[in-house]
């Protein structure tokens, strides 16, 4: 456990988005100071942290230095280079692990993973040309949803196939290797966010209900309004995930639901979206947890404070932030992109009710 | 109104102490970058900020550059020296404004402000030096209070009087310039905290019970245990002290309480230790809001979440942090400072039980 009789311990962040900006803002409460990696200047994290180092992921002088000046490192994003990720870990203590990334980052590896678990996913195959597309989609069937492999997020690098023919845009897509899943026609969307300690605790936040648009996450609620075996199932299928991953730190997984199951969708090995309304929500938020963890401190209270609902702030949206703010009850946080573009994510509101 | 289209606008903070630090953290939310300004060099607010600048009151080139480089500036402490407030002020929009300075710099000047709107205040006197004192102590009585005018802070530069004689400490203290006050006899002691915007909003918070010890503030609780018609003449007193002061930002009162009766003990034109309980323990945090009110954003709800308690966690006391972390239901704050002096204040903890 990490000395904090004086001041707490430097915490690095590689990345420097939404999430790191939050983890940084979680670790000053906790007394830790904060040393931001990304190559993007004025980052949203770049402006709430005394350190900041702006270099490429792969710029091995800058990342030794990052690693010789904190006492352990952590990652807002899971497309962290296996190499980057290598790097500092032989340097500094690495949460959540490297290992993790290998999973996270690969669609098809993390499908893979799931599946051995006994996790039901939804039918996939490898593809990488027109013919295995083909091939696939008279396997899997029609609606299909094509993705890259790697480097997916916000429905960005996704094709859905509604009929069982290869378009100029599936072609396109298939630049990278890639991944067809068959659709899931289903109820809702769930996330579990759950909590690792370096001591073995486990912590999940209730159940978070997700509503996407254009592949964007636009609204989470708490609590979920689904079936609670639907719950059961995807919280005893997060516990296989965490303990499989010999996890450290905060991590979400994505479910589809329909009806009592829960079908697998995706991890992501850091703080998530789903989770930005457990800051004012609940006890402890997920930010606060995962520096709990990687500084192996014990984990907080992840039960929530009420009934609580979370909206993204999308795009051009952020331009009626005064009248936000004179929202009663609307908690609002502004991730200080200095450049508004349509579908970015420019900051969240939340709103809590006693239940 | 500021733009919030994009980024938020850059606040200057005068001066890095902890209060500082949860300025900071609280713009960050609102998508505000900070610039800190401090002599001390690793201050609790430099350390989670992206610009900061050690330098001293006083060094006029560093106060322009510094002023040049934000939106408005605002403090943390009454004891900005008035040709800093004044220089600031003349380049940048300085809030609060830099007038409350001088009534809240000497509690001469202050006890006579408040005596001068009608508000009760102790029994007080001028005094400089053994014979004045002799003098005021007839008046006055046993016991009473000897303070410096200017510069206390958590008991320092005060001393109890119990008998009406001159002690060699009393002689010792008036080497400043002196108030001598009535001690009283309170039941509790209240503070009240305002918070007022740019377009003349002012919104309170609960009234906060607060306990000292060898003149530091120990806990703040809400509600508070006193009679309701003591509460309302704190809140009348508090209203016509904002009034006077044209005041914008959040600032606190102090008051004793006897029976129904409240008798005005100091102002702190600033946000202030017992509102620490507001970061969970309310919709909107005293730091917050003071943020709002000086980019000139309405005011956020100031009602209670529940039944809050806050314990500062002072000296060794930090040492107990890891401890403190895993007692469910506690929310921990540490203010990252790097020495342990005793009754130095290292941190807090804050517990909000629903009512």
């Amino acid at each position: 456990m990490m000395a904090a009789t004086a001041a707490g311990p430097a915490v690095g962040i590689l990345g420097g988005g939404q999430l790191g900006r939050m983890l940084c803002m979680a670790a000053h409460q906790l007394g830790c100071t904060t040393h931001v990696y990304d190559p993007q200047a004025n980052c949203p994290a770049s402006q709430v942290t005394q350190h900041f180092t702006c270099a490429a992921y792969d710029d091995v002088v800058a990342l030794t230095a990052f690693a010789a000046s904190v006492d352990v490192v952590t990652f807002e994003f899971e497309n962290v280079p296996a190499a980057t990720a290598a790097q500092v870990a032989s340097l500094v203590p690495l949460f959540p692990r490297a290992g993790v990334l290998a999973v996270a980052q690969d669609r098809l590896a993390e499908k893979s993973f799931a599946q051995d678990l006994g996790i039901a996913t939804p039918a996939f195959a490898a593809v990488h040309c027109p013919d295995t597309l083909r091939s696939a989609l008279k396997t899997i069937g029609a609606p299909a949803v094509l993705k890259t492999r790697r480097l997916g997020y916000d429905g960005k690098g996704q094709l859905r196939l509604t009929a069982a023919r290869v378009s100029a845009k599936a072609t396109a897509l298939l630049a990278a290797p890639c991944i067809l899943e068959a659709f899931v026609p289903f109820d809702s969307e769930l996330s579990i966010i759950a909590a690792c300690s370096q001591a073995g605790e486990i912590a999940f936040y209730p159940a978070v209900q997700n509503s996407h648009a254009k592949g964007i996450l636009v609204r989470s609620q708490v609590p979920a309004t689904v079936a609670k075996k639907a719950v059961r199932n995807a919280l005893a299928a997060t516990r296989k995930i965490a303990d499989a991953l010999d996890y450290v730190g905060v991590f979400a997984v994505e479910y589809f639901v329909l009806g009592d199951n829960v079908i697998f969708n995706e991890i992501a090995p850091r703080v998530h979206n789903s989770g930005h309304w457990t800051i004012e929500g609940a006890h402890t938020s997920q930010f606060e947890n995962h520096i709990r963890a990687i500084c192996d401190w014990p984990l907080g209270d992840t039960a929530a404070r009420g009934a609580v609902e979370m909206h993204n702030i999308i795009g051009a949206d952020i331009k009626d932030f005064a009248a936000m703010l004179a929202t009663p009850g609307l908690h609002v946080h502004h991730y200080g992109k200095t450049e508004i573009l349509p579908g970015r994510k420019m900051g969240h509101v939340t709103r809590v009710r006693p239940t």
